[in-house]
């Protein structure tokens, strides 16, 4: 069995490791080939708490996939999934298997498209805590679950087998409340945290800011109709941020590098999403303009 | 006549320098003694774009404040005013003419009261762009207007005659229109440009920060009961950022050098005043805990 990772960020460098881990047969495809041309050269770091190791991986430009292998773990942010998205509905991936590891949901209708043609579509969610440091090089700063769900149809197969014992893998019957619990926390935690520049914990010590944080949570919960769960959920969100509290998230951290944040993924998702079911959502709006208007300065 | 100035602010050295300016016998009373001895003995520092000037001025403590003076002009912040408001009701200020120079609407309770015990009170509003440089020193960045409109009871007296025709003053027949439309635009402009570190021209060149500004100026148009008068208001309110572009807000000022700052007064009074009448504010409960939230990390 082979599989293919798409995508030389955080999450796929992570992937690649893990597989690696189980002695499957793995090829990353990163956006350049500078970075593939990295990878093969000199290995991809994988660093914990506890020990630094070098992986020796396959890596190629995006431009050679060809869908030769098996499984296809696709780890591009929500931007780079629409450039894709003709490569992956072309007739070259029929019968693969796909797992979907984005944050948001602005993927379920591509996801939904490829289970109705001939793919074995699988929607997950990383819960690991993950930064790359270099091209080359993953530092794992938290072990966390794989969360996978089928779409529409189930399709048949082991993620377990796959990721081995070492990594938990959570299978979930249904994908839409799955990622929409992982939007949900996402919608309140990114955005203030990239705001205002600061590490997770600190959603917990300023009251202010969790005050922001659960003002976002409740428009969220709203607009995904989760509010039964609201208990629990709101639970998960104390507990995420107490136990990454000295992350500083994505959306913070590609703020700080100048890069295109996930925000039209995530805020933009609950406005227009609140926007079809006549919902307002105006304190979702005031951030999503602010994390824009801060990308627009640059 | 003479003319008692409390607070040594930028508004209170301002407003002692173009009284001073025709020859208005002029004391300033400030909250410590440490600057009044540094005003009484190396006098204040008068600068605009195009002249520098040292105006010897009578500045005390102000524990020494017994309205011995007949013209009253108070320039202390909203914060400071609720310190104040005993000694201003105390049978010493009896039959004295106050001029209230405040930004907010939190002090109309005060003056009210005040009027209705035999105190000539007016409202007023400063549009002048001025900036403390330091305790004894400021910089007259843009000459503005004087607003004043009469409190309940129209009191005789003619501000015009007092600051003289340099000073534009402007006279208004009601003081809660006046301090309402000032009060609009400071909620639209004041936590953005704090909020982001950025100058008022900024407001206007980021679409982001402009969507930001103009959803708090809706709110607070509406709870202000204003939105008969919305176009002219809107028109002021980007006249304003334009004419001011080059300037950073007080609010941002008092940011950056880790003041409290006037959030409570202007978002926090239009939230409160939304809450007695039954209109939501979230846009502005945003932006108001967003400021809090920096206070807060001090």
């Amino acid at each position: 069995m082979r599989v293919a990772v798409i995508g030389g960020g955080a999450i796929g460098l992570l992937m690649a490791c893990l597989l690696e881990r189980q002695q499957v047969n793995t090829a990353i495809y990163c956006r350049t080939e500078k970075q593939a041309s990295l990878l093969r050269e000199n290995g991809l770091l994988y660093k914990n708490e506890g020990m630094e190791k070098v992986i020796q991986v396959h890596a190629y430009s995006i431009d050679s996939l060809a869908f030769e292998e098996d499984i296809i773990v696709i780890c591009v942010k929500q931007p780079a999934l629409a450039q894709l998205a003709k490569l992956l509905v072309s007739d070259l991936s029929k019968g693969k298997t796909f797992l979907f590891l984005q944050n948001g949901m602005s993927h379920v209708e591509l996801m939904e498209e490829l289970a109705g043609k001939e793919r074995k579509v699988w929607a997950g969610v990383a819960e690991h805590g993950v930064m790359k440091e270099k091209d080359n090089a993953v530092y794992h700063a938290g072990e966390g679950r794989i969360r996978v769900a089928p779409v529409i149809v189930k399709p048949d197969f082991n993620w377990e087998n796959l990721f081995g014992d070492t990594t938990k893998v959570e299978q979930n019957a249904a994908y839409i409340p799955m990622l929409s619990e992982k939007l949900l926390i996402n919608a309140a935690i990114n955005p203030v945290t990239a705001l205002f520049k600061i590490k997770n914990g600190m959603l917990l010590e300023n009251p202010h800011y969790l005050k922001l944080m659960e003002y976002l949570f409740d428009e969220a919960l709203q607009v995904l109709e989760l509010q039964k769960q609201k208990d629990g959920l709101l639970e998960d969100l104390y507990r995420v941020c107490r136990n990454t509290k000295n992350n500083r998230s994505s959306m913070l951290r590609d703020i700080d590098s100048g890069r295109k944040t996930e925000i039209d993924s995530i805020s933009g998702y609950i406005i227009t999403s609140g926007e079809k079911k006549g919902i307002d959502t105006p304190m979702t709006r005031m951030i999503y303009e602010s994390i824009k208007g801060i990308e627009w300065e640059g």
